[in-house]
């Protein structure tokens, strides 16, 4: 992408009104612009990298054996009747009207529709497990929407569901989004420690959230310093086996949330080993059996006959909502510094001095060459003093910068910088498409 | 995919509610489930379809030069009071009140958000020309919501926006959508005709339909028949140019969808050459000027200093109503006939005796060297009978259908079956596996 072609409202100041550095740094970069209380608009360098999340997210699904759908944004009131919640949610449920004064709500979350969608068409345990997941935007009519994205009415959640005849199968559902989720936020470049939660207005009686650490996050948490560094399953794991060690290997240390805390176990533990920190949280599971589907109706036959409520579970993570926390947990003094499989562009090509014919000849060999070797570039061909544009490109956060002015080009030289170290080294431009044509 | 661990729940009856041949299919092949009047959940066969149109459609975008980005669903109610479209938009929009009785509405189309956005960042023409463009669901009350996602009340549409100075710049920017118009619609299999259409409620004095022919079109059209097999502009089209001999190579031609049928002009046709017909919009563009930026005081400086209301234009395609309009335009008897590019899967990979060794090891290297060569694969690995293997996936209509049964695998043999024409010939499973690693 040609910056002179591209839509990029950088801006020098910091809002005075965004009381957090994802904030802050998510309006500068011009990757949002508010539109009212909690509701945005993702703006391009915004919305690159909620597609590279969400595609993230979807290939760990899909390799965890979930099956992709979309629910629509608006629901009918009435189901949520049948569940008992449409009373009970209370005012964080949008509630709305049609014209012919249909009582219907804005989606605050899915238990509801998708066990009428499982009803409908699910008769037999010869046809679990299943689960179905989809990425779509909810709303909750949030008090008080602060914080950017990291606490907004409007927001893109990926929610799974998992279907199962008994609770034991149940529980392997649970254990493999347990496992997929800690691999999706390790692809992210984040370290998401799974603790024991609160299973809040969703109900049941296991769940947990994923919680990574900062500075800002909006809750107390606490663990076992062993988590911090315990390295993510991995994307060759096998979610038919069982997955009790992958996960009994990280439950076996302590872990929880505010709500849940257990001072007393925490203090136990060997005073290095307390870690008392704040958290975001990026995940929540829930393993809840019954709570649906007995009151929905939503029963299968077992092999033997009988017809009996199916056993459910549901796993939500915040998408939009991690472009904020991957923010939090990575920027410096000068502004975000991207993980490379978040990051919304993965070069930025920096023309010192566009009009100049060797500068642009190197700039736009090198930029087709990154281009078709599968490089997303953000090739800055304006025409802003150099300062300007190290700036705009340190403030962005791209992995990698490659610079190109006139006298490295008389050498047959551009400079490549390292974001996240600083690091900064000369490349001939040969080797360089050589083996970019090789990648 | 394999069918066994898949959610594509199948119904031998046509349902009695749906009127129109693609509503039928839709149901029969459980891409979409309704889940209130116009509102639908987009069952895993459905999705993939959207997702394959939803792509089709960005990557024309993006070649045309327009800038993805996402606007929210809910707008508030003060922006269009600035247009003066609040109280004059009527019924189809739906009001909603959020906790703090704040007026608020769900977007039925976005120009006076985009245009809040532009004028936010932009302040002068060297920041021109400018196309932003976003898929996001939209919701229009419509009185009698029918036909399923040809006439729903949420439904996903691509809205484009262009801003330029001046108004020959604006009708440059109509005419590079108008063949990126061509271009994606050709790519999804379909020949949509570029009709002069009534402007409605988003205004402006020129603006196109785009219109797919099919008997259960929803409006009378009328077209000369030259206009049928014209060849899209082709990919390699260069957007810089002025393009107004592309556009003027289909306007110079009679179309005009009922309202502004000129009855003489069209009779004034050589009679072989008069085709009237039913039509469905699948796409609208317009041109309107300053409508918008006027009112809502979007103003650019230009280059003499002074500062002007900014030219727009806005570019919409129904995403979600294509695929009706697809199954529309292509079906037979036994089920939906997918064009390649939006298929939900490339091949139906069907094993005729799960169970027998040589037919599971078959299709298992089949369908790992299928994947590996990039196509999209339903493995039916189902116990089912053959008969109703075979009419499922004629039903839901993948353009490929490759055949392994014992005694074809005894010889080394599968037959591949070309949905469309029915074809079906022996391949040889080494040929097809040596040609499936070349490709």
């Amino acid at each position: 992408m040609r910056l002179s072609n591209y839509f990029l409202p950088v801006s020098k100041e910091a809002p005075s009104d965004a009381a957090i550095v994802s904030h802050q740094l998510m309006l500068r970069t011009g990757m949002i612009r508010q539109n009212g209380a909690g509701i945005y608009t993702w703006l391009p360098l915004g919305y690159r990298v909620l597609k590279k999340i969400e595609q993230i997210v979807r290939e760990e699904m899909n390799r965890a054996g979930a099956v992709e759908l979309l629910m629509p944004t608006l629901q009918q009131a009435d189901l949520w009747r049948e569940s008992g919640r449409y009373e009970a949610y209370g005012k964080e449920m949008l509630r709305i009207k049609d014209r012919h004064d249909r009582e219907m709500l804005y989606g605050p979350t899915n238990e509801e529709l998708i066990t009428d969608v499982f009803r409908t068409y699910v008769k037999s345990y010869k046809q679990l497990p299943l689960n179905l997941y989809h990425q779509q935007w909810k709303f909750r009519d949030e008090v008080r929407p602060r914080f950017g994205v990291m606490r907004g009415r409007e927001f893109l959640m990926k929610d799974a569901y998992s279907f199962d005849l008994t609770e034991e199968d149940a529980r392997k559902a649970y254990r493999r989004m347990f496992c997929a989720y800690l691999n999706a936020f390790d692809r992210m470049g984040l370290t998401a420690i799974p603790m024991r939660a609160d299973t809040g207005p969703i109900g049941g009686d296991l769940s947990h959230e994923f919680i990574i650490l900062a500075d800002t996050g909006e809750s107390a948490v606490f663990c076992d310093r062993e988590l911090l560094n315990m390295p993510a399953p991995g994307l060759d794991l096998d979610f038919e086996s069982d997955l009790q060690a992958v996960v009994e290997q990280r439950t076996r240390y302590y872990a929880a949330t505010e709500e849940m805390h257990d001072t007393k176990a925490f203090e136990a533990l060997p005073a290095e080993r307390q870690v008392s920190a704040r958290g975001i949280e990026v995940g929540h599971i829930f393993y809840f059996g019954t709570k649906y589907s007995e009151p929905m109706n939503a029963v299968v036959q077992g092999p033997d006959g009988q017809m009996v409520p199916v056993q459910m579970g549901s796993y939500g993570i915040g998408v939009s909502r991690l472009v904020g926390g991957i923010i939090e947990a990575s920027h410096d003094e000068n502004g975000i510094v991207w993980p490379e499989a978040v990051a919304p562009f993965d070069v930025g090509l920096i023309n010192m001095r566009p009009g100049d014919a060797a500068c642009d000849a190197a700039c736009e060999k090198l930029y087709a060459a990154m281009t078709a070797a599968g490089r997303d570039v953000l090739y800055d061909d304006t025409d802003d003093r150099a300062g300007a544009k190290f700036a705009r490109m340190d403030l962005i956060g791209l992995p990698w910068q490659t610079t190109v002015g006139p006298r490295g080009v008389a050498e047959g030289k551009v400079e490549v910088k390292n974001r996240k170290s600083g690091e900064k080294h000369d490349v001939s431009i040969e080797d360089m498409l050589a083996q970019l044509k090789a990648s």
